[in-house]
């Protein structure tokens, strides 16, 4: 029985790598639509959504069913909750990589990247992808310093998020409302897909430490102040 | 000790309708700000959040001692699944409606809406407010009939929504960008918040049916097509 258990806790914790690394895969295609405004790839991110969303699904599921069966306790009960949290970031973060898809599909046959502002938006989706891919390292790994890296990530996610903002406002920027509109969404995507990283981070941390106190989801998010 | 133990699920529920309380008073708060221009109300918004933090972070810790301490099983292990998700979104609520203040902070002495635009943003202000308050009622008495409420009303902020977008992007809007960059954000924030009223919602029928299929949190949101 114990030894079911403990498969179980193993098949909950390859589940959330799995999701990250779809999450992973869709954020590589979505960025990559979004600088090339190649609408297929950003179709097949739309697509594959459903994907990321079935596999939380029933991670979830399994998570709870264990949970009400096995009644784990200490470590065992950790690796649980961490997962019931988990994956509603990962699954917020597959929502985000669609968003920035979706922006691709709807300015087409146009890009969606705003004049001026394609290196910085090039450089957001780099550093998102680094983060997502992180984030697969940490919970295949458990490995603590993966979760700095991925706040320090975020950290300098944040300052491009701020710069496009100063952009959008400045009085150098030629773009029309559309543009503006399409550049602070876009941002938003980038910079709130960071922020779920740092928080699916955060909880492994409690997974590792066991204090919850550092685990909560207040204040991964910047203020804008222009 | 069961006694006890009954005790704590009461108070992890009532931990939740009071969260969800001042979570109703901040968007009262922040709306009211964001229609008259109130910066002072708007700093009590922004001021308030911590409150809201704090008390999801030690409705968390006592879920979660809880779980390990009293192994609960059935409905009663439901009330803590339900609990720990729930509290995050309710977290993302109190961050929106602080969003929405700092909108306020950052445009005094001018007022935030833009022009044109007052009668739907004090509307969506209203669906929002109205949301928050039957999230506390169907929270306090788990009567489902508030839940099919919620999403009614989320439906009319998703409309809403959806206008404030054709409006800014439309031949007859008259304001700059940064009018139409606020417009964008803070009907982004108005929608958010009732989408995540939506996944509250679901959990606590969740609490109730036992069945998770439903309770997860995709298609909460919709796809603006402009």
């Amino acid at each position: 029985m114990r030894e079911v258990f403990h498969d179980t806790l193993e098949d909950i914790q390859s589940r959330l790598v799995e999701i990250s690394e779809l999450v992973t895969e869709a954020i590589e295609k979505a960025t990559k639509a979004f600088a090339t405004g190649d609408v297929a790839l950003a179709e097949e991110v739309i697509a594959n959504d459903e994907t990321i969303d079935n596999l939380v699904l029933t991670t979830d599921e399994v998570a709870i069913e264990t949970l009400a069966m096995q009644q784990p306790v200490a470590h065992d009960l950790r690796v649980i909750i961490t997962a019931l949290r988990a994956s509603a970031s990962l699954e917020r973060m597959g929502d985000l990589a669609e968003h920035i898809a979706q922006l691709v599909r709807q300015r087409y046959p146009e890009r969606a990247i705003p004049k001026g502002l394609k290196s910085t938006f090039v450089r957001m989706g780099e550093l998102d992808v680094e983060v997502a891919r992180t984030l697969t390292q940490l919970l295949r790994t458990q490995n603590l310093t993966f979760a700095t890296h991925i706040r320090d990530t975020d950290d300098d996610i944040d300052e491009l998020h701020a710069s496009v903002y100063e952009r959008v406002l400045g009085d150098s920027f030629s773009g029309e409302i559309p543009h503006a509109i399409d550049a602070t969404l876009a941002s938003r995507y980038h910079e709130r897909f960071a922020d779920h990283a740092v928080s699916v981070a955060k909880k492994v941390v409690y997974l590792a430490t066991g204090d919850w106190s550092g685990a909560d989801d207040d204040a991964a998010e910047i203020e804008i102040v222009e």
